[in-house]
């Protein structure tokens, strides 16, 4: 049996947005889009053709049901969901506009994946066919329950052979249940082959600071010697990630960044140009884009690392273009862009 | 002091709606409205003319103000809200459709009200000008926080002097917390000066049941000796109750109600046409508009019993043609239909 | 040369109303659709194919363009509205839902038409090349300005030896310039060849009260004899009418009404069936759609009154299910519901 | 392997619809929904729990993936759809509104279902682990080339042992190359195990006439022997149906519709009660919610026929109040309705 | 009795907006949100935390309830507000695009403020927990009656030891009614204490001109001396005023300005950084919030004249990302601007 | 008899948008206007005040009435259109969001101007009273018939002394019948006093090669000499062309375009300054904006080339601000800008 498919874990959530950049307080209509880091890697590489498996818990109820048509009308498998719980986490979003920052009002607390335990998903089956696993550190975040879950997911992962995919994703609002983020999540990123971070993702795993990036134009160079010295020392720390990524981007105002993105291998540095993106249309779901692509990437031409990357900012690039948390770019619209 | 102050107490929720009469599965926009009983009954009573104060428990963020704002907005006073906790309530409501009933996905648990406590609320301040306070049996329902900081309303009401209102609001599948509702309610509507409910909830208070209420057309004749019959028998469970107030209503259709009531005080029967309505536009808090008008007039006739059981029927009808939860009518509205 | 135009003169003014029933303290948003008697004619005249020019004042500025180009849209000729003035009438529009009944907020005061005076319109040049002219009584109501306009078209109308059609229109609440309605309007009228009006409007000129109109079902029989009886008084008061028409509407409720009409002609009474219309969209403009079709069938079968009379009553009840104020069908839907 | 798959073909269309009732020429906004009717069959079965494969011809474009992606959203499979052709078929549907019927401009000449051919979808596969096929006569009468890809589909299926299931589904002005539509139609319903049809479709296939429905309110009678005899008389001329249904309604305006059934099978009549729908919200899809509720009921309940009818029935009833083709109803709430 | 509340006085209107900077003479849709200088600086003063009054007058009409609603909502007080006249005043407002400026269609005669007399408002109760009165020039334009309502206010103002706050608000084409700019507004100017105008307001009052503001980037350097230089001027002509503040903008295009101000108390000069904003999404109002968040941090903090100049200049900064007339943002929101 | 009137020819679509820049993939709701090349310069012309006729050809439907309707509402003659074919010609348009780009997806195959023939406009009598006939390759490109019926009527054109005036307008990828594109135009194209096109367009007809227009910002110096001498070569080859005109346009990013233009007449260039546009709200039609303001100041000023130039490059300046495809703007607007 070929195993083709990828499987993602972690949480969606309701996204209540007010047309026309409206403040949350202002008017009574919203537009309830469904998002969350993993789903989000899940649709994109379902657009960008490949066989995709997203895994989460549902409530069993309209709302519950809404989310997983959504999911399931881009081609994603929702085969491995499990249902249960009372409900679907929310956030009220209100979008940025010039020099106002966009806002959330966080409803998610006791949500159906919050409140889950590990033995709820039957991950050997959910894995049969898989190459790939990804998750994100939001998981571990948000109880002591959907932090075992995804270990079991990645203990599970490893003895199958599969490629683990993480994404640092460290959200310091979220951790409330007493356990610290460094301790939960190193354990777990060491047995990750692929890793993506944030400079600061990185530093609260590493214990090091990889250099800022202040680009305001698409001119700027960045730091090749000081970013081979961050990931030499990240290597001995993270023996086993045979790739590691920063995911660059610097906000300039609501509507314009600046992104380029770094990646080791082999004890190589490759980076990529820096795109300046001045009429960002929606910028959730960028880093997201730039990991199902990257993803996409390597597993068609695993170790031609300049070609991965180069693929992954480019999709991410165009996410800032698309509304909603969903890359809904195909292979070539991505490589139109590069 | 004159004390002219109307006073209720509940929670208030973020309703949302689908435009168009689709299911809560289709498309993507939501009408986000508030409501909640107690605040219905306060909207509806400063629209009619009352000076009103809304106590209830919002959560500290843009929800919580959006809310309160929009109650200002009718002149409804909101001093003494207290604030806290971590969200407002949700529920998403599916409008009926002809044989299609309505239906409801709650996400109301671990509300900011749900969440309070006594002494939350400081009622002497609250009820210092006031003549009235009016209460409901869903915040008991709701948590033993809730029950209690109600209990402690009724009490402090009833030392103060204050005319007690009560609206049994009986709903079987809130009270999740252990309780029993007829234990934790029989209490505080015995400490009530008028009680409003349903058939069914005076059966939950007295253990008798009212004549069941079939009209299928405004000819329809009220069983007059069963109902007194049945409120001598309550008078004698409630020997505080004053006026003591059933709301009828016969659903045909999604769209086909008729409506009527009768109120026993001075142990004596009133009762009202039946209104027939054939096009209803939104349902929702056409109890709580009969509550409000009745508790009106009351204000202002207080023992010219059947004009105030007339009047609180003709708004509530109304009500069925206003969309929202809240009766935005006027006195000279509600009188044109009389 | 063959003069086949029609001309219609009077107000039009922008209408305002809620989405989805709202009432006018609701909500942000408005549809804005223009409509105003006389228009409503012009452009059901012009759906019906025929050619039509609509005569009025507008200001000049945006919103009279928009207003113009809305007519146009339809083909009815704008070439000698006349343009000066501040502004363009408005009024907001509360749509009626089950008992509740439409309201209305007019601003229309000093509005371009009011403020118009006879001499401003070239009525030789208006009527050139046209068979027929349309008024009504609202344009009177406005202003001595106004009104001297409609008599100066009604009598250079007269001079060029069109048919001459008259809505006596008669808004009581509008008349405020101090001029006696029937005073002003009866001189008109009876210079008039046709002339419509309801049950109330023709008892204003007459002095003489017609037939209640008390259908509640399609089987409701007109009464004939009295309707013959008060028309045969009518033609001693209007000798010149050839066609007197009264169109009936009684409301039962905010969607439910029932329609019928009578016709007099050469000492003959013709009646038509009772129209039972169910589920009213929107009734504005239902009595301009009934004048409409009538002129229409008129200058094509001029002397078979039963088949205009039919014609006429099959438009207006079509009108019901019309968004907006102008009946946009055509002959050929006409005929089918016929 | 068991085979539990029911498989649907034909064509779907964009359906553009205006807000609000408006009609084709007002205003500028579209819905656009996605329907046809042996797509609706196919999400009604999923809706009700059962295993579905949609099979159509869609364009290479994005409007194709659109259309695609809307019915994966309802866990519809879609694996053996053909890709070709220029373009889906499109129609620009008014909805009726009271006395004014509903009308259609149609947009689908040369859409790709219209230009395929037989040989493009690959039936063996499609069918290898379904057990039950539906088709309608829509298909055959867009063109000779389709005709013939259904022809083929239900040759296969009767090989491989599957149930074959007809709606004669005959729709007069689509029939334009050339072809009679008995001559097209007879072989292939001969060859269905169930058939489906109104009167006017069944008088096509036999050349007798069924009774007509005349129910104007729920007490109606069917002419039982009348329809006993009917079907005796197709039995003879189509010896293989197992099952032969007539879906019954009678219009008598826009919103106010009666609904009923007969089923006749193993020479025994089977009835069911008549629904009176008053408030109709979406009539589209009725007649094909029907047969997926009859379907998915005989496949769960093959012979007990008075149940099946009446599930058939309830469905079809409910449809009445979704927005849309599609009957997003589960097998809770039609039992419901029961 | 502390005296803490602060009062605004002046004309609010309608503002009708199409969607999506669709032309005033394109679609059907508007947007109607309320506005006018005075209110907008009381809604973002109470934003502020400040107690606020709002005196106007409206029509006693549901459109003059409408916007009597929407000021209540943001917690201004509506006490004091007359009621009579014809209509609230109205202007539709095309918003700008790129190159192409916005423009209004202004339909605000004989508004109910404009037909106001003095007498009609109790200024002295509506003064008496007040601490700052706040007017503006437009009232003066509008006609002798609310130039002298205007005056009556100001008047009581001062002998009740108010603060008396003044937007100089010139507009040309207001002054319809025959008085002089000038003569009407200077003595009132001249009993103020703080005084904000632009340039040419500044021009208009004291008939000296004061620099031109240039700036195309945040660059800019100020002309501290000849700001300097013009406000000894003006102080000699305003000796009674303590602040004197010039708000600066230079619209570079529509969604391109560059903001700052000076401010001259006790013969020194404060500037301000300039603000460079690149995504104007609504400039309505700016002026206002920039008067409302100097009066908010001059109440709270009167002398330090940077601290407040730079508070209501990142104020009206943030305005400009705010859909609507109101300032609606929190002291806290602004201070992270800072 | 003066001729005054404008006359042009094409093809009219339905364009389908998405609101708020959603891809075509997403949402239900579409926008849908009407507009094609030739019907833009033609309400583009009535808006600027000419006489105008646009002559097409529509079907007889209401997509045809619609779409007749609204070129009507403009003012622009529809009395020579041509009714039959099947359909009105549709496209799908994803508008362009930063670094992504527009896309279309077409579905006009079929429509009832492709497949119209010559002989079926009475030229004539179209161009009885006209003094201009404007146009474009589009029509040539889609069928032969349309081709045949675009030469008779620049024959006709020529036979009646009107200026004819050509737009290239090539689109490859419309050239489906097999015709060569250059040899269908040329000879057209020769007949022609006014030529309009882009760079590759005059490249098709005259085999030579324009300079590049590679403006970033609008201080970019235009080649003259090159433009000069590309323009000699042109003129020998279309030695009957009195006006060589390019429009230049260079689009840095989705919503950030640099426009300009050159003009070759009597043996000399004409420049006109660069336009740096920053927020293109709408680019659809800029092209046809800018045909359309020439001929009209062409019309006006024949021989002050310059003038007639940077009207017309203003004019399509502004076209980037109208939402729609038609540049609803009126000379004065125009004049302001320049």
């Amino acid at each position: 049996m070929t195993r083709n498919k990828i499987v993602t874990f972690g949480e969606i959530m309701l996204r209540m947005t007010r047309p026309d950049k409206q403040r949350i307080t202002q008017g009574s209509e919203w537009l309830g889009l469904f998002g969350g880091s993993e789903a989000n890697v899940a649709v994109s590489l379902a657009m960008l053709g490949d066989e995709v498996e997203y895994v989460t818990r549902l409530p069993r109820n309209k709302i519950g049901d809404a989310c997983r048509n959504e999911i399931r009308k881009y081609n994603v498998g929702t085969d491995f969901i499990a249902y249960g719980g009372d409900r679907l986490g929310l956030y009220y979003y209100e979008e940025s506009a010039a020099l106002r920052g966009s806002s959330i009002v966080y409803d998610r607390e006791d949500s159906s994946l919050t409140m889950m335990q590990k033995g709820m998903i039957d991950w050997k089956a959910a894995f049969a066919d898989a190459k790939l696993f990804h998750w994100s550190g939001i998981s571990c975040a948000l109880s002591e329950g959907a932090a075992s879950a995804t270990r079991e997911a990645i203990e599970t992962a490893g003895e199958m052979e599969l490629v683990v995919s993480c994404d640092i994703n460290h959200r310091a609002n979220l951790w409330k249940y007493g356990a610290d983020a460094h301790d939960v999540l190193m354990p777990m990123v060491a047995q990750s082959d692929i890793v993506f971070g944030t400079a600061g993702e990185w530093q609260l795993i590493t214990g090091l600071k990889a250099p800022d990036f202040k680009a305001i134009s698409s001119d700027y160079v960045l730091e090749e010697g000081a970013y081979l010295e961050f990931f030499r020392h990240a290597q001995k720390i993270l023996p086993k990630a045979k790739k590691m990524i920063i995911a660059l981007r610097n906000t300039l105002s609501a509507n314009h960044h600046l992104l380029s993105g770094v990646l080791y291998a082999d004890d190589r540095l490759y980076t990529a140009r820096v795109y300046d993106i001045d009429n960002v249309l929606d910028p959730m779901g960028v880093g997201d884009a730039f990991i199902a692509a990257y993803v996409h990437a390597f597993s068609k031409n695993g170790n031609d690392n300049k070609k991965c990357l180069d693929f992954a900012l480019a999709a991410s690039a165009l996410k800032n273009t698309i509304p909603g948390d969903f890359n809904l770019v195909t292979e070539e619209e991505v490589e139109e862009i590069i």
